[in-house]
């Protein structure tokens, strides 16, 4: 039993699950988590291999700021339009507490990331799921009608991977008093961004991370594009030094190594499309993604037996146990190695 | 102007002051954040140079379990009583939110660390401050007659550097039924600590830090010791992977290299003497210090002018600007050598 002098609202919560993490070194094709099957920019790794101890033995630059000027130069903005933080999680859960006090309420498309509620359960803050329309189209009206102090949109979606054109995110954002959070998370496997809205809508913050797109999920490194006046409130609720001194090191190394990263881009879109092709052809549902993931539905909806024959094979996909998910499975796109072994499985499959 | 959409209570807020961090390679004497004036241990450098990429293309270890094993041989206790965060100062965020509501109130002694009212701020919790009794005795009955759902003790105590026994915090947690954080981030540098306190009473959290005693503040890495059923609690609130792969590598590598800290404590332990002893030669008030800083007042009470003249010189310390603190300064324990810079010109000084 939880100690009674616990918040009871943390007493009462599950928390969130994060995906499966088997230990380093462990022999599993892992496709349930969407980091990018690419190692990091070599880059990178010269990067941390240069950081004195005397850079450690000091506090971090609080502000990233050589990250801030490399974004901001590969991106279009300039430094003060950028924040950073712990991994974009840090970034949501310091965007939510810069916009919605104990008692608002927060909307978003239902389904989408299941951290949204999980970070605004901790904080007081009501939430508002808003179903998705037909076609994944974004339900604007039920959005607006929520009584939302913040939006939370992630563009593309997960576990969908569908997107929402900009210009609709700009309509709702215009139409909208609040905070509209557009997490780009997985934006770099699109074909289209929210980057130019926030020049146009004081209230559009663009969140990103350096998981997926520069393979660095375990180096926690997230950002958020926004006007400069927004990102100073933004400020205000952030740790005093939330990225360390070797992740600003290596974040600012992998975002001024583009060419990198967009081989990385064409290879998982690339073989996005094979695996979408082959899995139509075997007679799964597939929904067109602009991520680097499929979310699929297997004949027959058998979404549950799909994940568990293919873990006992040494696959791990995600399967959520959700109404109008578990029937499906949400697949990461691997190497073309890792994505040949799925497929001879997935004909296998009874 | 702040955005109309950003909550009221941060658009008053003034945001937390870190204190002035010069760019690395800047010449200056910098005894202004109590860093160790050593660098990390070899052992550590060695730790971050052996990551490989692929624990950077992955998600890292959501529970930094190599760290809580390494952590909890060391100090005595089962992995599972301990839990790590993005710096110690991540670690009081989510211990408040796990022990106090919005409109709960936090307390502590004042003067303290000035972070507490400013995650409290954040959070809509309130704050009771309660000033310390005569000599820096912990002011018991004022805290239990607060009302608090959780009382935040730095011990020792910045910016004073004193100390609470432990059993005086035990008498504390006997009485009051909210949470009591110690709050150790210098306790390395002292003669007693509140680990044993946790075995004994469910309702006391120790909180620790790598930043100081190991050299690590660039790192970011805290942790906190508390019963596996309030671990499981405030795990519930935790970032889903508050530690990097190569921050976890590294506080592994410096928690285990225990004789190259305790070395490093020593010399600090040895300069703080020698430092209070001049200082009080030279007619300064020192208060008797625990950590690895001396607060104490110039003759005169002179503390800004002593920080701006230092600071004109090449040596950067800390100056609060409130009531009973301006008077003095704070001096972090530097090298043999920075002290004796330091020494030279407070000697020269007017």
């Amino acid at each position: 039993m939880a100690p009674k002098f616990v918040r009871s609202t943390i007493q009462k919560m599950a928390g969130y699950a994060p995906g499966e993490q088997p230990a380093p070194g462990t022999r599993i094709i892992k496709l349930n988590t969407n980091e990018n099957p690419f190692p990091p920019s070599p880059k990178v790794m010269e990067a941390i291999a240069k950081v004195p101890g005397e850079h450690l033995r000091r506090y971090p630059d609080p502000m990233s700021r050589s990250f801030c000027a490399a974004a901001g130069k590969v991106l279009g903005f300039k430094p003060d339009w950028i924040i950073t933080g712990n991994g974009s999680d840090d970034v949501l859960a310091f965007a939510l507490l810069t916009f919605c006090a104990p008692g608002d309420v927060l909307a978003y498309p239902d389904p989408t990331y299941s951290l949204y509620p999980v970070l605004a359960g901790i904080n007081d803050v009501s939430v508002k799921p808003v179903p998705w329309e037909d076609n994944w189209r974004l339900p604007i009206e039920g959005l607006l009608a929520s009584g939302a102090k913040a939006i939370f949109l992630a563009n593309p979606n997960a576990p969908t991977g569908t997107l929402v054109e900009p210009g609709v995110i700009g309509d709702l954002a215009s139409r909208f008093d609040g905070a509209v959070l557009v997490d780009e998370a997985y934006a770099d496997f699109a074909e289209a961004n929210c980057l130019e809205l926030v020049r146009r809508h004081e209230n559009v913050i663009v969140c990103r991370t350096l998981s997926k797109a520069y393979s660095l999920a375990g180096l926690r490194f997230g950002f958020a594009v926004a006007q400069p006046q927004v990102i100073a409130e933004m400020n205000k609720v952030k740790d005093s030094y939330p990225c360390d001194a070797i992740s600003i090191a290596a974040a600012t190394a992998a975002i001024e190594d583009q060419e990198y990263a967009r081989k990385t881009w064409e290879h998982v879109k690339a073989q996005r499309s094979r695996l979408a092709d082959e899995l139509t052809k075997m007679g799964w549902q597939v929904i067109p993604s602009h991520t680097n993931f499929l979310f699929a539905m297997p004949p027959g909806g058998r979404g549950k037996e799909c994940y568990e024959f293919l873990k006992s094979r040494g696959v791990l996909v995600r399967h959520f146990d959700k109404p109008g998910q578990r029937d499906k499975v949400r697949i990461s796109i691997g190497t073309t190695e890792e994505n040949d072994v799925l497929l001879k499985l997935l004909r296998e499959w009874k």
